[in-house]
């Protein structure tokens, strides 16, 4: 079992050191009565999700030795929410975005994303609960 | 729509401009190829959790205008992860430590807390969904 805790200071900001031990600050806007200082609670989710599925994509081309050649990779989410509340996610759509110097690796790259998306990223496997409509694309620059 | 960004740089080290405009950096530990300049994927969702229904007890407290006596409040989240891929969270026991000047306004929080849980929470009606066994309680200092 592991705790994680978070603490209220003052208006609407709340500071955690995290289970790894890092500061994370998070706030709201002035229009919620926030001061901005730090980031959306619920935007924490899509990051979540892409470091999850991220970490997977890099250590696996790292194990099938396609990772040399990979420039660039970034992932991109195009999420929709609900107007009523609880104000919730109803559409997620994850962009695996990758620049490789000459041809890209198209079947390891299909392979990593599909082993991420249906074995290994935990976060996917809960926001693929909550989130009926969550899908996710392979681009190329 | 929103859109939300994930930028890979070396190692497992990512780095997002939120969606909010604020920095965030996610790391992996060295035992798992990173350098722990950042936090941890999967925990962010925890923090994401607490933030959010931390947000709405700090709002509906205030409307009741109970909050002046307030003089500590904390969340604890205390959580279990299955051992097989993907490790997804198997519960979450989330606890609302308040600490008040004098007796505590148990009606109002009780009531705050039901509805963020019950209606406002997007994130928690995310992770119900997702984690089956989720439960909370309120406890006094």
């Amino acid at each position: 079992m592991g705790v994680a805790r978070l603490d209220y200071f003052s208006k609407m900001l709340f500071h955690a050191k995290t289970v790894s031990g890092h500061d994370l600050v998070i706030d709201a806007d002035p229009a919620s009565g926030g001061m901005d200082a730090g980031v959306r609670p619920k935007e924490l989710m899509l990051y979540s999700l892409m470091g999850c599925t991220g970490m997977d994509i890099v250590s696996l081309l790292r194990k099938m030795k396609v990772i040399e050649n990979m420039e660039t990779f970034r992932m991109e989410i195009e999420y929709e929410q609900s107007q009523e509340h609880p104000k919730v996610y109803t559409k997620i759509h994850l962009k695996y975005i990758l620049k490789f110097n000459g041809e890209p690796p198209r079947e390891q790259v299909e392979k990593a994303v599909s082993l991420s998306q249906d074995k290994y990223c935990g976060v996917s496997a809960m926001l693929k609960k909550a989130v009926p409509d969550f899908t996710w694309e392979i681009i190329y620059e």
